[in-house]
């Protein structure tokens, strides 16, 4: 058995405290990685407070992990001991229905194992994330990650990233598109990158003025203030994509109308009370609204591949893990550019 | 100028009556149409009635007309007297935006002309619809009817015809598609014969279990029970495309699910009380909600043509214009099968 250092949630209410358990030892397809940085989501939050429902604690958070390899199993051929490697949302998945065959694992048939407050598959062992010191996870499950890149910003690519790099490739955003992002936070951020590195026209819509010179820093070109009326109605029928990251109660009706014939929407946030979605304002323009889910493998390897050839990485703040509680607080005020990423370090202290 | 006779609405609150009007001289560009039959869209009550806002009263609705072409101005050169013509939900259009160039003539950037309720491009001449004995149409917005057709069927091809027509050719929904229609009225059964005719498997989704024969007549493949939980819950995830014809208040929710990975819903009904559009069930399967308008004229003429070629027309009742008010009535209790289309000889009675 592997003995691991963790900080877990106990519970909805008490802040998260250390936790101490054992990962099995390596199977065969497995490789162990010693866990150097670990990004903290929004998703962290929802799940060790069960804001979701269905947390199985202890949980330990954390799906945006980057480490070294410490060991490989006997049947691993892609990975080597020494090596750096990632592990994102999810750890495993059916591997035979239509998504997994496809390499979009993140819609796989039968529910893809999250990286923590899962179970194992096919077993009661439950998942247990980032916020440790070590990691097990098939060959098939992991990424590789570039040397060239801060180590650091590169951990919330494999949630951040991916979850804003997907749907900009599926929908073939580029050269000739212009792109309108809602919500500077840790996917808003990433948006931003993603969209001006593929060559589109990128605005930052924001409701406040102070947002204007991090957006531009990020790469947008423009900059558009949502309270002015005027500029609203200036920028309608101009956007081909928005790309909506708020999670907080919003109104899509807001938006759209700033979308062109054949614009899409594109909801990554979670909004506690959903909006409405009002007819006329999808058929008048042929509109649309979709959702998108992170990504699979093969997209993540190829989403950590682009940003190491255009060295994309996000934008971090690194903390110790004792922080994290604190961090939870400041990400409830959006205190935080744009995203916590624990040095692990830190547990050895 | 050219005397007509009509049925127009006076206000928002007294039947339909007689109203006659003239309408201007042939202009070069334009056809003069006897009308023959001329169908009733559910729009053409809710504007009679104002349900939309901005009457202008007095109203002489209809947008899907057919008749034979009794005048032709002295360019015209796409059409001659003797011949049928169709017009559609509007008769002109800027001419000159992109969508106007692109041959989307309804997304006109500044707005089309509507058949009724309207006024004529620049000028405060209203324009009257359907419900009268004879239009005159610039030829470049006028269509070509087949002989080989039954007229009265065609006459919805215009509006409830395109409507449907357009977004699954947008989507090029065809062989190996799942498609589901919700609501089975004017438009849901011109999606079910042209989804069928396209090549895709067609499901009905139905409250009724009276529509399932009703259904199949039209092509319907399959017929399924909404209200009915373990068919809801079979169908999950199972279709490619949702058609939702629906009007009357719903909740998307409850048909998302049914939709696969990359599935569509494509929203052509208008409920008054918006619904809303839970990001998860977006998320969850990369789900989206589209909304379609019509078509323009050169989409609506291939549909004509396609019609004609396959033998496909809607399904109608043919009323006298004098039957008009019940119709309305019958219409808000969706008691008809499928389209009411006014025989416009009974204007000589």
């Amino acid at each position: 058995m592997i003995e691991v250092k963790a900080f877990a949630a106990y519970d909805a209410e008490t802040p998260l405290r250390p936790f101490e358990f054992e990962r099995k030892d390596l199977a065969p397809h497995q490789i162990q990685i010693e866990i150097l940085f670990s990004g903290v989501c929004h998703s962290d939050i929802h799940t060790a407070r069960s804001e979701w429902g269905g947390a199985n604690y202890p949980v330990v958070p954390g799906h945006e992990i980057v480490g070294r390899i410490v060991n490989v199993g006997s049947e691993v051929t892609a990975f080597k001991v020494g090596e750096l490697a990632g592990v994102g949302c999810f750890v495993d998945s059916c591997r035979h229905c239509a998504s997994c065959k496809e390499g979009e694992e993140q819609y796989c048939e039968e529910g893809m194992t999250g990286t923590y407050n899962s179970f194992e598959r096919g077993t009661d062992i439950p998942t247990y994330g980032g916020y440790s010191t070590s990691i097990s996870v098939d060959e098939k499950y992991a990424l590789h990650i570039s040397d060239n890149l801060d180590l650091a910003g590169v951990a919330p690519l494999l949630c951040a990233g991916i979850t804003t790099y997907s749907p900009l490739r599926h929908l073939n955003v580029g050269k000739g598109h212009k792109v309108a992002v809602l919500g500077l936070g840790g996917l808003g951020h990433m948006a931003v990158k993603f969209a001006a590195s593929f060559g589109a026209e990128v605005t930052m819509l924001s409701t406040s003025p102070s947002k204007e010179a991090d957006a531009k820093k990020l790469g947008a070109h423009n900059f558009a203030l949502t309270t002015d009326p005027e500029v609203m109605a200036s920028l309608a029928n101009s956007f081909d994509f928005i790309v909506n990251t708020i999670s907080a109660k919003h109104e899509y009706d807001t938006y759209l109308n700033l979308l062109n014939k054949n614009g899409t929407m594109i909801v990554l946030g979670v909004p506690e009370i959903p909006s409405v979605a009002p007819a006329m304002s999808l058929i008048w323009k042929r509109r649309s609204i979709m959702g998108s889910l992170i990504g699979g493998i093969k997209e993540t390897q190829e989403m950590l591949d682009y940003c190491a050839e255009h060295n994309i990485t996000s934008d971090v703040e690194v903390i110790n893990m004792q922080y994290i509680n604190e961090a939870y607080d400041r990400m409830e005020k959006s205190d935080v550019k744009y995203r916590f990423v624990i040095d692990m370090a830190s547990m050895k202290n």
